[in-house]
């Protein structure tokens, strides 16, 4: 049964929201990804997050961009922890999904991440899940081990190549 | 019956949004002030905006502060014109509101006024309702040149005192 | 008879312009379209506001970017309601156009868009302008209905497919 | 045994971040209120990280205004979900708290609340202990109602008072 | 016969502006200071700028605050330079009315000030009447030696008195 | 002889400068164009603003990016009317420049322009310039009104070509 | 004989600067405070930083608000390092400060400090001194120990008291 | 002996941070040069920065994106003088990166570059380190010449050429 549901504002979030399903995957997380507007379908909104808790979700991811609603308005409704992705919009860069998703008033938190930030919300869900799951935490635990590693070998390749060498044979 | 209802996301939002209550009353408006907050009351929210047309509403003047939802959730749900006011936040001066409520997606538009721009709203609403109601369209006119001869009346008084004598004469 | 005019600061904003006019074209709206620039025909935009309501307007679109005077400057001169699009301007990302908008005293207020929000600007028009035109709101409705459908339909897709074969089978 | 962890920066921060405390003890949830610092005290910062998790800390709430670097090292060094708050500062308003806190890079999130959010960083922390502690969930629930009921109780008071009164008789 | 126009939106901006008038008359520049709305009083602001040439001024001062488009639209209508000052607003600090003024696009330049910089605008206005007037530029000349004498002697008692006493014996 | 030096803090500042220059052309002003860093070359940044009223120039266009710092400076040393060009930067859009130029303190006043605005510090220039040559005046109102015969015969054009066919027959 | 000058662009300065000095007496390292306007008396600034090496000097702290050019011209005349402190602005907080010392061009570092940190510069200019001054090092570095017991110590008491006790016994 | 640390976040910082090896390379400094993440390596971090004193190094240079802790956490943990290069970031243009490194808090200063500074950095190092090396002091005296140098002669060739063949002559 799906722990994490990932839902979006639009499918032109998907290139950015994808990322959370992905690092989802990687942990063995379960999850549903579904596109849920709460401008376009308010009632299809409502809905799914009156029920997301009979529905055996644990978390929620949601990414929006502009006047982003979709994060707070599913933690107005639901009791569940809510990640709150702000979307890179094209006007603002993101300031304005930034602002919309953060701000919210006390009594109705989003856990909000980086503009952007999808993977980084898939991370978080699974520290939630993790506090309940010896195995999933060895996981995530894990995956920090790794994260170090690689950047110990690129600055070992760094610091041997030189940087211009470096530089010079990898596009960046 | 009322014509116009003023929503503001909490009760402290009331000393700025009063002045949409001044402004319809001046110009002999009916409207309802109340309470609706899109984060703690989502489903009163609903409610109110699904059933604003048929409860003889034309125009709906909704004030909210911070990760402001409350007129672009509105505006989702009716198709009534929507007038946001972003109220001026502690922590952000009211950027924050104004983002939330200025950029919504295209399909769901909402009115913008400027941060703490209450009675603008309500002239707005006024200006809206008097395309079908000449009487009305009177007082705004009217209203309007008022504010000019105010100003045509200052500027008098400014080049007579002289501006050492206007500044003593009154509190700035 | 034209209802909506539909007027920008440059033809320049006409690529961003140019959906107010199609959406109002969708609704079946008779518009108005035609560059007046406050800053470069002053007399003409002055004229032009002047005289809008008796050439049978019933609300104005005005873009413009940057030192955005434009929509302000009108609202000043008539009663009629005027909604304001700021243009993305080159160097400040369109927040001075939106500032430029949307601040209005009181007194004179713009009912302000997204930035590039000229879709949302037919689309208010629209509204107010059903309030007094029973086809025109069911046509409102409608397209509010079709953007939920819409919505829907990618969501039964994207949950269906998939979302890498979603992803790959189309240009994100 | 505590359950969370509620740091700050500074001693300074306290007057804000004591509303995490109060609402934990409002929801029956342990936790324990330090200072540490991550610019005076890089030692006590990365020993407290290290050892949170056997600790028994499920959550940690760490609060820090200006180049607010605690919440963001703390989670490069536990495994555990880190909620950030962003103390307003004198000088920037707290954008500065909320970017050094929010945009953390892949790899490593910070579930960030709104400036001066730690009421809600309470919040928070007891939704994710709420998952495995059914009782627990009941009380956020019945938080969540009472958000509901109060603004509902407020309503209905300004409804019958009408606004004038209702301003007159509080203080705002 | 005066030589510079001092106008400003709204008397509420005198309070600023009459560091402008208190320049000019330092310098012996004769003026006219009064209130022009260009949005109050947008037929005023027409006739005033489209006579002020024949009216003998030869610079412009205009300063305004929100949607700050007094000092762009006098420039749209006259060939004098306009010298703009960005009045400092209560909701968004001046960022608006700096915006507002100085983002013209090409073709109509405002000269524009720092924002509630209406000393300035006033040497300014004085630098340039200064250029054919002999009298005038040696007292331009005079008082920018001032300003260096000024500190010359602040920097010489601050260096003889001490830090400490020098803070202790004036008010900051 | 010269009347205007036009000014920038770097070559790579040229391509937007340049419009000073063909702008004084077109108005027939002689002018003066070169590199002069302030923070590269400060002696002879202080010569050249030194010696700037006896070298015969009565106005300065002084652009520069980033922290610029020339036009203040040159305003800082020389008693002629100095206007800023904010150049559009790598970094910051630009920002950075218009905060360094605009903000002066009081006493020493840089006529600033928009960012990348160097048209319209040539036209300034002019306009000043003009206040004492009637020739020059000429041009300058015939400039403006030009402007006003542009935009009166694109609106033409737009109206009778309907803004599909003028979208498709330009490059926008 | 002085090693560190501390400069700032006006007296209104001293109440920010002041905490340079305090903590250059806390080292027993010898200053120099004066008023070094880059404005208002360039040709002071420019003799200040030619002399600055051959006066003794091996750090320059320059404080200034607004348009804050003096760092950046110090640090264009000298080759010593310049410490920039942007001063708290009235009508920007300082941005307007803080982009004006920070973004200098490559060639000229300025080394930039918080808004308002006077501290920071003068803590700067010991570490930099103390890479030759083994006692003055000894110095900088018991300070950061300080610091480090000033939290253990706060911590402490604030874990004992208990967080309302300790708000109770203090002024926050 | 290396007498400057060079260390970056990530090594996809290198593009920028490799200007502060090539200036060090070209004064003749001695650096090495790596990667060092706060989030990721945040023991490597630690360790790297306790010990940079007893390893040789006079000064360190810290570029990191973002939520930027990496300068100001090697400057809690070290009393060597620090310098930080905000490093721009793909959503926010490295305002966070610059927000999150200068505004540190009183008592651990982080010398704070123009956004992407890395040069400047490298020469902020050297004259630091020039201080106690008159070889090294004359080569960065030459730099600055050759600065001047490079001006004069770009702006002789530009008076020469004339603009416009000095624009068709180069890339801009």
């Amino acid at each position: 049964m799906a722990k994490v549901a990932i839902i979006m504002g639009s499918d032109s979030d998907l290139p950015v929201m994808q990322e959370a399903a992905r690092i989802l995957e990687h942990f063995g997380v379960e999850y549903q990804l579904t596109v849920v507007s709460a401008h376009r379908t308010p009632k299809r909104m409502f809905d799914f997050a009156a029920s997301a808790h009979e529905n055996g979700f644990d978390a929620i991811i949601a990414g929006a961009g502009g006047a982003a609603h979709l994060p707070g308005m599913v933690a107005s409704i639901t009791h569940l922890p809510v990640i709150g992705v702000p979307v890179q919009s094209k006007t603002m860069s993101g300031l304005d999904s930034l602002y919309s998703i953060v701000q919210m008033p006390p009594g109705v938190p989003v856990a909000t991440m980086a503009i952007n930030g999808a993977r980084n919300a898939g991370i978080m869900a699974a520290q939630i899940l993790a506090l309940n799951n010896h195995e999933l935490s060895q996981r995530v635990q894990a995956y920090k081990r790794n994260l170090e590693l690689e950047v110990l070998n690129k600055a070992e390749k760094l610091e041997s190549e030189g940087f211009e060498d470096y530089l010079n044979n990898r596009n960046f």
